[in-house]
């Protein structure tokens, strides 16, 4: 709040539930569904998403239906973003798990490593966040492929757009990341059916939202051995429940929702620029299309 | 052998120790100290070393003084170093070790995270390799230095050159990449006083020689808190001894030589093209300074 004030010399910024007079908001930032009813703010004009995602607004059953929806983006997100896509594909082309379960043996023996270039990569999603990690993956030399509902149009990317051609995506993949957007389409779009379309002894990381993945489904196809390995950020629920099995899953990497980081440095500018473009009757950056759902 | 052979045609490639007649042979390509003197092949016109250090031929007191030696540049060999020393640089960077081990415990917390510009990465040795691992690590935002005998002038690069710029170098540095080649100056290198010199909870990664390290003098910083961990690709002894401590150390992590690959796609017609410019009385590429060691 004190960064946005900052920000935004002359406009009163305040944090909820402490909003003052409801007629009187006309912008809101917001994660989760921490303010309830946001029809009662008559005056809105404006919903802000401290976060790339915007599931949590539009999924809302409260929200004024007409009020613009506005995602961040943020570079230091996009950069947090593409460090750790990029460390997890080395990880898993570098076979870091195989030399891990050495060590713990005390086994000291090379194992066979392909060049980047016959190393297949897809990508699930292909906005700002997914043309990011693409990019610089192609620029390692990998073998990258993008998938999405337009045909991606990145150089030295194979594009695969469409329901249709998600069978051949995936057919070609050895390392999956998924960066979908959270909507009615995209729900659980990583099960069973689909995670069997993978390579044998494929990687996931699952840096988009927990509810992508049907997480029994990827229990099985790991302890089925079709699937080799997963790093996940994201969880159906989180914080990831104490009892979870993914906690102890030997071939599961957790990490507490922390591949994208929201920097307030970087966060407070990106909002604050919107509201004076909005103010201005400037566009602003970001606007979701909620039929769309990102 | 059969490679080489396909990629030098109407030359007589032979594998060691059946290499026929000694005065016929002109050119060596070698590892190790398998070929033990070389001074009996009398017409010996070249010296290929088959990875990128040369100390194992030029600490050969039987090495032929006045043959020229030359060190493999090796596309592949450089796309791997780079891939690893990355890998590791952000597995440090995005705290990874502490995030395994709050997942060991079943512990959801976010750990503080810093902006890449904010990351200090000390590379010593900027030759081929160093400098290819810099510039990635500079496009991805890392403030980057690097520490040579002459100064390095890398844009993005703060250069540090010379015995007397060690200190200052180390003292700034967060995650250290050795990357030097053994000469007499740099055997022990890392040493109880250098790793001193590191910041506070500092890592190394070594992918340059076992010899650049004191093994019980890093186990010293690692044990007192001192360093925070330790990537080690390099041993004094290979492969390394069953009973090392490096094997169960919690702050080790230990690949078997593996960074970087000599793939034979690639180092065969590097050393080919090399052949083929003596020849021809073309200067050969990777020649090597055996005063100064590489």
């Amino acid at each position: 709040v004190t960064a946005l004030a900052a920000a935004l010399p002359g406009i009163d910024v305040r944090a909820w539930p402490d909003t003052g007079e409801p007629a009187a908001v006309e912008y809101a930032s917001l994660w989760g569904d921490a303010a309830g009813d946001m029809r009662r703010f008559a005056n809105l004009k404006v919903l802000f998403s401290l976060g790339a995602g915007v599931e949590h607004i539009l999924g809302n059953p409260l929200r004024p239906p007409d009020v613009p929806v506005v995602r961040l983006i943020d570079p230091a997100h996009r950069t947090g973003m593409i460090e750790y896509v990029l460390m997890r594909v080395l990880h898993y082309h570098r076979r870091m798990p195989e030399y891990a379960a050495q060590q713990a043996q005390g086994i000291w023996r090379e194992r066979s490593q392909c060049a980047p270039g016959d190393r297949r990569v897809g990508i699930m999603g292909m906005g700002e966040l997914g043309t990011g990690c693409a990019e610089i993956l192609v620029r390692l030399g990998f073998d990258v492929a993008g998938w999405s509902r337009s045909p991606p149009t990145i150089v030295g990317v194979t594009g695969f757009a469409g329901r249709d051609a998600l069978a051949a995506f995936l057919a070609r993949t050895e390392i999956l990341v998924n960066l979908l957007p959270l909507t009615p389409e995209t729900v659980g779009i990583l099960d069973a059916g689909t995670l069997a379309m993978l390579q044998k002894n494929a990687c996931l990381i699952n840096v988009g939202r927990g509810r992508h993945l049907v997480e029994g489904d990827l229990l099985a196809a790991l302890d089925s051995g079709h699937l080799a390995g997963a790093t996940l950020d994201v969880f159906c629920t989180e914080p990831l429940q104490k009892d979870h099995p993914f906690w102890t899953h030997p071939k599961v990497t957790v990490t507490p929702h922390i591949a994208a980081m929201t920097l307030l440095q970087s966060a407070v500018p990106a909002i604050a620029e919107n509201v004076r473009r909005h103010r201005a009757g400037e566009p602003m950056v970001g606007v979701v299309d909620p039929a769309r759902g990102y």
